[in-house]
């Protein structure tokens, strides 16, 4: 077989890994965590319902090819839950040795193409990163909302932090703004999440 | 909350079956089944990394916002082995219905687009469906190889049913037809494909 080719598969193989990968967010019905894949899967559909309320710049292609690849690194580098500041502390270079490995298995072009997808949607700087970043932000809050606030829950999570944390859906995509506020609102008056 | 963004998220909350809905196929390290929505994704990281291999007409982004919808009906109408002739018989009413209700959550312009998409798909008459069809043939394949060729064990199958399973990917990728052509000869010779 072509060497090229057998690159890609060997990485089409490797990434499998990323439907092991559990993050702290359960399904909507609350049965189990999701994996990083199913993440993945439901946050590119969830762009694409949301698009029409990007900023017209947006481009949902490049989203969408950002979206698919932004989580891989976990295959080495593990889930990072989005409340526990110590684990962040080190995710930047745990991230960084994980992609150069990983994306390092594709033909170079090809790695990257793949590596830049990453690299841009985490420094959310571009407007299509910021959509990205924003849905990833809506998706777990999302199912939070059918599972009781289990995440907030689980971290002791305080108001200012859910606010920190969705801050890119208030000010890339405003329109989602009143229904992440209201269920804040909600959650914090049941004192699921801490005041 | 307007009338319009709740139908949208009743729909993202309604898809997250998706993550329920298990297919024949087992991850690449064999340990379970795989479900509707890693394999989604899973099969829009193959066309990713495979669209050098299709032909130049073939747009990549329509690729992929087929693939992502491309099993949503299964949500309602259950996955459908490959190789189950007597289950793919009534497949096709089955599945139209469910299209229309789940593509019906949405708002109505919305829901008519997405059920274009998997209509497209279905049909595999355009260059793009013709690719995103014969991606979703590789996946499978790929992680059959991985795991002892799982499902033709489990349906018995014949080597005229795999190639004529895996054709998609003869005409419209044939960059990739020797590493199927090579796989079915040598399980084949291993007697898990029958003759």
């Amino acid at each position: 077989m072509e060497p090229k080719l057998q690159k890609q598969i060997d990485f089409l193989i490797e990434i499998d890994q990323m439907k092991n990968i559990l993050r702290q967010t359960l399904l909507a019905d609350g049965s189990r965590r999701e994996n990083d894949a199913e993440h993945s899967w439901h946050l590119a559909m969830t762009a694409m319902v949301f698009i029409e309320y990007a900023s017209p710049d947006v481009d949902l292609s490049h989203v969408l090819k950002m979206i698919l690849v932004h989580d891989l690194v976990e295959v080495y580098a593990g889930d990072t839950f989005a409340y526990d500041p110590a684990a962040a502390e080190d995710k930047a270079q745990r991230e960084e040795d994980a992609a150069q490995s990983l994306f390092g298995i594709l033909p170079a072009e090809q790695g990257l193409l793949y590596y830049s997808y990453w690299k841009e949607f985490e420094a959310m700087e571009t407007q299509s990163s910021q959509f990205a970043n924003a849905m990833d932000r809506f998706q777990p809050f999302l199912n939070n909302t059918c599972t009781g606030g289990h995440t907030w829950k689980l971290g002791h999570v305080k108001k200012q932090q859910v606010l920190t944390r969705m801050d890119p859906i208030r000010r890339y995509v405003p329109a989602l703004w009143g229904f992440i506020e209201s269920n804040i609102d909600t959650y914090c008056k049941r004192g699921i999440i801490e005041q």
